[in-house]
């Protein structure tokens, strides 16, 4: 059998998660919280499936779902969304890039990506016949090269991901770079594909500049959220799409034939705890800050350097000071082997790392005690 | 915006289920249960989740629902399936089916379809840049033409699709019919997506035939099925996969792109189910058969004639001596407006459906009430 992705291994959120198992080691390496979900939440699915709620639901979501996504769109965003025809529930916001991916490129088709970046774009890209073309983020603050994105523009470019809050870096995109993007594409055939799954882990008092907010761009963009993210829960799988009526109508022809829909309830669960919790999503940035700031405070006593994430649930480091010999891959596996700690390589991320990037992500979505335990571990190495 | 599926609207299971809730119709159409799944699975789910079981599951699925899918297939099928290199957990058959696909079909390779078939099978191919054969199913009884099957082989022929028992007939393939599929591809490269989601719903005494009793056919082989259709939980869009070595590795690398993985607690309850409640599974095919026995008891009253479906949770009827004047869509918009029974139209399942089809599928996966309720109102048809 010919391999439709031959250059395709195990994700290296499976092979560190393994890894951080197989040795015992913390594992904040794949980014997942180790504490739980709200218990109501967690009560509304018991409650559901024992109502009987079991069955398909309808391909575009759940009706209840999308009005409560289309609320808050409105109320974080300004965008009146129409819940029936440009909101879209998914099983997850990795299905929704691949739907969205497949709607927008033909054979041929160039789809920019900034690198670093997600691993699922650009084989989503090559199983739509497309190619990625990739423009890194300028170091140290993976802030976009616009010269090196007009650049790489040609009039085979049908597609731009962006990613703000940014994995694996934490950096946010502001208005201003929205209005630059904006003009950018504003007379080419070129759509987005906007990943704002940490929509809500923004820190230091910052506004999440929302492709929702931004009428000219949303014209002509796809933007993906997860409730896994937002709500604890990343084992649920279920995430979200909001896009244009037309952009809608061709992303939701895919997603019938892919998944056809999200699990039943699941969705009827997180209706309820946004009707029933609006608070969860206002105190998301503070519960999140803490963790970032008492694990950055931990980590001020230890040789790795790093400026504090401005958004997500990940923090960079840098180990140049410690093992300047090792790569990151090599550096991420002696962390979890020799220090019990796991950690994400961030030259994974690229297509091309420059050769002397130092940097490795670790995931600060856990448990005050994990945390400790972490940057003890750390502070030794 | 290009459509990538011009041609596709939405499914006609998304359009009997809306208009059998306008018009308050039973809903006999799209293919899901009215009762529920037994409450110790769905007491497992609740304990699963209040426990925090609620993060990302591996990408091959949960080891121990692996594992139990492995130990059923080793008894039904006598195939020592292995848990970790053939056995993959996915969210729904649709998405095991498309990435099954996306594993096999390069551009301008084709498939063969025989018609009628389960409407995602064309689009996932298209999707792959493929291109589908259709090869309809001989009348009345939906056998396999074998001389037409092998006449729409070409050189670019790479995956056969079956799907046994058969949606939405109920036919059943037979090991004769398997081994002589065995002949026909034996000196090809051509790979099968065998569609078992109903695996567990043969009537009348008989044997299911899967493709994994079949040695020679399993090595080109995914083999899907469904815990939805096997545990009454359409809506927890859950399934699974189990293929040689190679061919997992290769589904795998499509699917962690696609959704990643499934969602953890169904995964936890499933396997928690599999363990302590394996008669289940030996009762289902006297359960759904005293189903389809109470209907068509009743419906022998009225002027729908019809064979007894052998397998799967569907009735076939043909409507001919009412209605001849109806094609099937007007027919079961008519059923559904009129008679307040909502039903599926056979010629959606077809490319090129046979001018004189007069068949209407109804979906016999009800409660004593609904079916008796059904029953009674098409007998006054
Ligand atoms: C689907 S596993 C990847 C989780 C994640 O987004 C990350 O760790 O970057
Ligand atoms: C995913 S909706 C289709 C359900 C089904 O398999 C059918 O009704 O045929």
């Amino acid at each position: 059998l010919a391999s439709k992705l031959p250059k395709v291994g195990t994700t290296i959120f499976t092979r560190m998660s393994q890894l951080a198992a197989e040795t015992g080691a913390l594992n904040l390496s794949q980014g997942f919280p180790d504490f739980d979900s709200p218990a109501p939440l967690r009560e509304a699915v018991a409650r559901h499936i024992a109502a009987g709620h079991n069955q398909y639901a309808p391909m575009s979501g759940l009706p209840a779902l999308r009005q409560q996504v289309a609320a808050k769109v409105l109320a974080l965003y300004g965008r009146a969304a129409d819940a029936d025809s440009e909101v879209t529930i998914v099983p997850g916001a990795t299905e929704a890039i691949f739907c969205a991916v497949q709607a927008l490129i033909h054979p041929g088709d160039e789809a920019i990506v900034l690198d670093p970046c997600y691993d699922s774009y650009e084989p989503s890209v090559e199983l739509a016949g497309g190619r990625c073309v990739h423009v890194p983020l300028a170091l140290p603050d993976f802030a976009v090269d616009w010269q090196r994105l007009a650049d790489a523009i040609t009039p085979r470019t049908r597609l731009i991901f962006i990613n703000s809050p940014h994995n694996p870096s934490g950096a946010l995109l502001s208005r201003a770079d929205l209005d630059r993007l904006a003009a950018l594409i504003r007379d080419r055939d070129i759509h987005l594909i906007s990943d704002e799954v940490y929509e809500h882990l923004v820190f230091d008092g910052v506004q999440h500049a929302s492709v929702l907010a931004h009428d000219e761009l949303y014209q002509r963009a796809f933007v993906v959220s997860s409730f896994g993210k937002t709500y604890h829960v990343t084992g649920w799988k279920t995430g979200y799409v909001v896009a244009p009526p037309a952009l809608t109508a061709e992303l939701r022809k895919i997603h019938q034939y892919v998944t056809f829909c999200g699990v039943t309830p699941l969705q009827c669960a997180l209706a309820d705890f946004m009707v029933e919790h609006p608070e969860h999503i206002t105190q998301l940035p503070g519960f999140y800050q803490a963790k970032r700031d008492l694990f950055c405070d931990l980590l001020v006593g230890s040789r790795f350097r790093f400026t504090r994430a401005a958004g997500t649930y990940f923090q960079l480091v840098d180990y140049s000071a410690i093992r300047p010999d090792l790569d990151d891959v090599a550096m991420a596996e002696w962390l979890t082997r020799e220090h019990g700690v796991a950690a994400i390589p961030v030259s994974v991320f690229y297509q091309d790392a420059p050769q002397d990037l130092r940097l490795v992500r670790f995931c600060f979505a856990k448990r005050e005690d994990t945390l400790r335990q972490a940057a003890e571990k750390l502070c030794a190495v």
